[in-house]
């Protein structure tokens, strides 16, 4: 079990050093975890002229699974296409085909109070969202821009075959049977004949799946939806680009993003494992990291690409348990609550398990 | 002053005729009103074949203000690209280059209770969100589905030139000095290239506002930071696609999408005017539609296009008035308060005038 561990920028380092920390005790149990380290994004970028470098590549491409970090950060953000710390994960999601990302959303009980939404619209929220990963306008050519008669004019192209979205709807049907068996599809299929297409693709795929129940939103709707109901809502499968906004109004809704993992999955097991929240430059190497969101990463990789589902739910009773005993790192500190730093939250895991 | 006044589908017809009723009291003290009546969306499919049938097109293009309700319902979904009715707001839109849809978004303490956000969190609220309304995804080209090796390929176009950037980013830095003099730019430039452009443009317009402020937003942070702090935004603006994504998210903050209104505007005073709420097929014919909406998007239309200020915030003044004396329509209807229906709301805007 072949594990790269791409910790990234920011906050990165910090956060999965606890994920590394809490997975070593099943180490010492003797499950066969192999790490081996990788430098990505902006520091790789400063160190090596490039955010991928080729060895980097290689690690993940090889790995079984990959625990990844944050990246980013502003001084990158003006530099060349191509060479920009969020280029690096575009190339990996796309090259190793992980087409699949699952973001959880649960709204923890010890936790509801930080919510901007009242606590009585989130209390036992449980969905997750299925962002398709390696398709729209996020890869799409012709793109660029170029000056026609003298005026500049920028084009982006979105596009999806049926083969792509057949096999992310494959997902989220497969994914409902293990949950409330619905499947919500967000789209924008009244403007956008693309869109017309994930929808027809859609339903053709709900008919192989009649103990599902399917159901079609526009973007739009559903982006308010999410708001007046969300605790309508089992898996919502929706393109990349629709993915990439809903999945992060949505994590808002727990208000706890330093607290949600994700998965990029493939055809297969192998797997990219990262938090739901950014690199944070503003607080990075001041231990006050929320490195809740890495640990129950690390958790999503074990039950996902090495089918240790009792160690990760072990993992997840440990997290409740360290919540139940009234610790917090800053972002969720309440009244009343024990505030501690990133380091001694991995710890208080470590402990609990 | 000839308005063309577009009932079209569900409520629509009903809480137009509440906005007439309001209309009126300006008639009958003198002002210049003309009304003309014309078809349009679903119920014009149903008479004549055409959601936009040509006499109500030549209606909208001569009038100096239109006041629109409400178009689609399920029947429609499914016809033809082209029939549907959603088809002729876009060609409105389009034809006559009303590229600036204005959203503002404001919490009215009477409603806050309403909403799904703690109250603490939306108190005060008051931003305008000023969405691109003729170009991007919803117009380029090419688009379609097509075959490619057997294989079904759907396509569409993000497209957006400097011209079109540089005068909707005019129109925002315009409206923000009649603000707070802050203007969020919302785009996903660490993608796109088209939104590189749209980054790159806004920046240039700014430095002839120096009084304004300017920031920048990818699409993702922004869905997260219209719920995180609200309160941080004044004008913001976003691309067609985007804007009308984040205009339906940030318009379910208020807690009463009955209560906004809405105004699409070219370079002149001309402008079409309609609610941000839908046609709402479950509950048409039922007078129990909220009117308010439509009631201050005429009072847009008075300040907007006819400049008449003191006229529409006699119109916004009434309006609270009402509801400070506990009358709400179902949408809005609290324990304590005086639930009333569609017509009688209108009848106490008007008595209120
Ligand atoms: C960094 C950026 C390219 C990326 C995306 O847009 O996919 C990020 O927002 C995410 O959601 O992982
Ligand atoms: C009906 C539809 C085409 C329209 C849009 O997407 O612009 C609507 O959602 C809106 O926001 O006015």
């Amino acid at each position: 079990m072949k594990i790269a561990v791409l910790p990234g920028d920011g906050i990165g380092p910090e956060v999965t050093a606890q994920a590394l920390k809490v997975l070593d005790v099943f180490v010492r149990e003797g499950m066969p975890l192999e790490f081996e380290q990788g430098l990505i994004g902006g520091c790789a970028y400063d160190q090596t002229g490039h955010p991928l470098p080729e060895a980097t590549f290689k690690l993940a491409k090889e790995a079984d699974a990959i625990l990844f970090g944050a990246e980013g950060g502003f001084q990158y953000e003006t530099l060349p296409r191509g060479l920009r710390p969020g280029d690096a994960l575009l190339t990996v999601r796309r090259e190793l085909q992980l087409f699949a990302n699952f973001r959880p959303v649960v709204a923890f009980p010890e936790l509801v109070g930080a919510s901007p939404l009242k606590a009585s619209h989130i209390d036992g929220l449980d969905l997750v969202i299925l962002r398709e990963l390696t398709g729209d306008l996020y890869f799409g050519e012709p793109r660029g821009v170029h000056a026609e008669n003298g005026v500049q004019v920028g084009i982006n192209t979105m596009r999806y075959d049926e083969r792509e979205i057949r096999r992310i709807a494959h997902v989220a049907f497969r994914t409902a049977r293990t949950r409330r068996r619905r499947v919500c599809s967000v789209d924008k299929a009244n403007v956008l004949e693309t869109m017309e297409l994930w929808r027809s693709i859609l339903e053709e795929v709900g008919r192989e799946y009649s103990d599902v129940t399917l159901e079609h939103l526009y973007i739009d709707a559903a982006a308010m939806a999410l708001l007046r109901s969300p605790l309508h809502f089992d898996v919502i499968v929706t393109g990349n680009l629709f993915g990439d906004i809903l999945s992060d109004e949505a994590s808002m809704l727990t208000g706890s993003i330093g607290m949600l993992p994700s998965a990029s999955m493939g055809e297969g097991t192998k797997g990219l494992y990262e938090p739901v929240h950014g690199c944070a430059p503003d607080i990075a190497g001041q231990d006050i990291a929320n490195p809740l969101a890495s640990i129950l990463s690390a958790a999503m990789m074990l039950r996902m690409s090495f089918g240790e589902s009792a160690a990760a739910d072990r993992i997840e009773r440990a997290v409740r348990r360290v919540l139940g005993s009234g610790y917090r790192t800053a972002d969720i500190a309440e009244p009343g609550t024990k505030q501690i730093g990133t380091a001694q939250m991995g710890d208080l895991v470590f402990a609990a398990l």
